[in-house]
């Protein structure tokens, strides 16, 4: 079967763009279309320069013989403002102050869509670091660390609070809860992560930060080194934090547990988004 | 702007993929492109016969005004059998077997990529049906729930073992661990699951039965109806399982401990892709 330029383009955008961060040879699409080097080439011109400008990603070319074509996903400020304005509109509605002040979340975690988009937006700003693994403590932050793996193209890597018998053997390290202090243990499989890799550690809140304190001493147990810490949302104005380089999407301060009220606004993450755009358009 | 034909398969093909499972109207094409309907139909039917020749999904188009275009993931038999190959793959290697004869998928669970074509697998076989949403058990079954509902569009509702004060009112059961033989319990947020939900209920690890008895109890006091259960791995010669209504990808028996061998074989699930492959080709 012969294949035209229109089918061809259907069958490589799909391809590129469900393989993120992946190099595929160019003998592949060559092979499969039974066409030219040159063609192809002009096909993923065509690819290149559709998700440029629709701020999809950035499709990147290899020559030589172990060459190539990846496809890393990049969206547009434009884009990200519209995810950060979705993620804001849903975490204001409904009554999600619960007691003691915490913020109602587990539904915004299981929207599939938004935690894609989440995932891209992460992806886009953590796009130029060298990244191994995506780490994360379960539960609630599992969600947002597969979709941004998933973009990123590498495995996640689960911190549990207990120690089950399918986690083969482990490393663990005591914490101090900063909202509640009370020491509590985290656990990670030693299998999960390999030694030395460079992480990406992400979480649904940020609050004193006591647990992402203990991730990060976790990491050193697995002589990893901890790249960025990324969360959805932040609880401003908490004194004591033990660790100040994040990024966040969303800040919520003047919690009203009486009156169901709070206050919402972005995070830094927008700052993030913005300087790689204008590398992007250097 | 003005976009090519070339331009526009690019952009809608990743626009469709993107959003699966979702109605998009024409008019947004039409509007973005500033394109006639009828050339924008066109382009369709172009993604159309590339997405059902080369597996990839169904794209289905609604006539009126509330009409539009829709892309269902629906895999290919040979992709299908491509995908449990790669996975049957992955968990031969390494010595996966723990103490007590429990199996080692943390890190399998952890790869995005194969979790995502696992997703597509599962909604391949359950696309005909009508789901509100998928259930799983915190944890590790929560990375193969969000693929399978991001390639459905619904959401997800997690079941945990322990009652956290960030999931407000819950309704819990208690279960049988048939394993174990002990009484555990689940909880679900009820802000979670809707009542009467039609639910997909997933899992990594299908042995006795126990604690997905326990999820169709837990569906009950939610009026839920569960349409399906869908495990990765279910361990074979198990006697006294108390339901049988269900698809595996894969089965494993004869576990050895001491040897660390164990056999692997398909699970029934590629009898539900033939049969939608089927449907789709009459």
């Amino acid at each position: 079967m012969k294949y035209k330029r229109s089918e061809r383009l259907v069958f490589m955008t799909h391809h590129l763009t469900s393989n993120p961060n992946q190099l595929i040879p160019l003998t592949f699409f060559v092979d499969k279309f039974n066409q030219a080097k040159s063609s192809i080439s002009e096909d993923i011109r065509i690819i290149k320069d559709v998700f440029e400008s629709d701020g999809i990603g950035i499709v990147k070319t290899t020559a030589g013989a172990g060459g190539g074509v990846s496809f890393q996903p990049k969206i547009s400020v434009s884009r990200a403002e519209e995810i950060i304005g979705r993620f804001m509109k849903m975490l204001k509605t409904k009554e999600r102050l619960l007691p003691g002040g915490y913020l109602y979340m587990s539904d915004i975690m299981g929207y599939p869509n938004l935690m894609n988009d989440i995932g891209e937006l992460i992806a886009t700003m953590y796009g130029e670091e060298e990244i191994d693994a995506v780490v994360t403590i379960a539960t609630k932050g599992i969600s947002l660390a597969n979709s941004v793996a998933r973009k990123l193209n590498v495995p996640v890597a689960i911190i549990r609070k207990d120690n089950k018998v399918t986690e083969g053997s482990t490393v663990s390290v005591n914490y101090v809860s900063g909202s509640t202090r009370k020491i509590e243990t985290m656990v990670l499989s030693k299998r999960t992560l390999e030694e030395g890799s460079r992480v990406l550690v992400v979480d649904d809140f940020l609050r004193a930060g006591g647990s992402i304190t203990g991730v990060i001493n976790l990491m050193e147990e697995f002589k990893a080194r901890v790249v960025g810490v990324s969360v959805l949302v932040e609880a401003k104005q908490v004194e004591n934090r033990r660790f100040n380089d994040y990024t966040s999407l969303l800040k919520v301060s003047d919690i009203d547990e009486f009156n169901q009220a709070f206050l919402v606004e972005e995070g830094n993450c927008m700052d993030y988004v913005w300087n790689d755009e204008k590398r992007f358009n250097d």
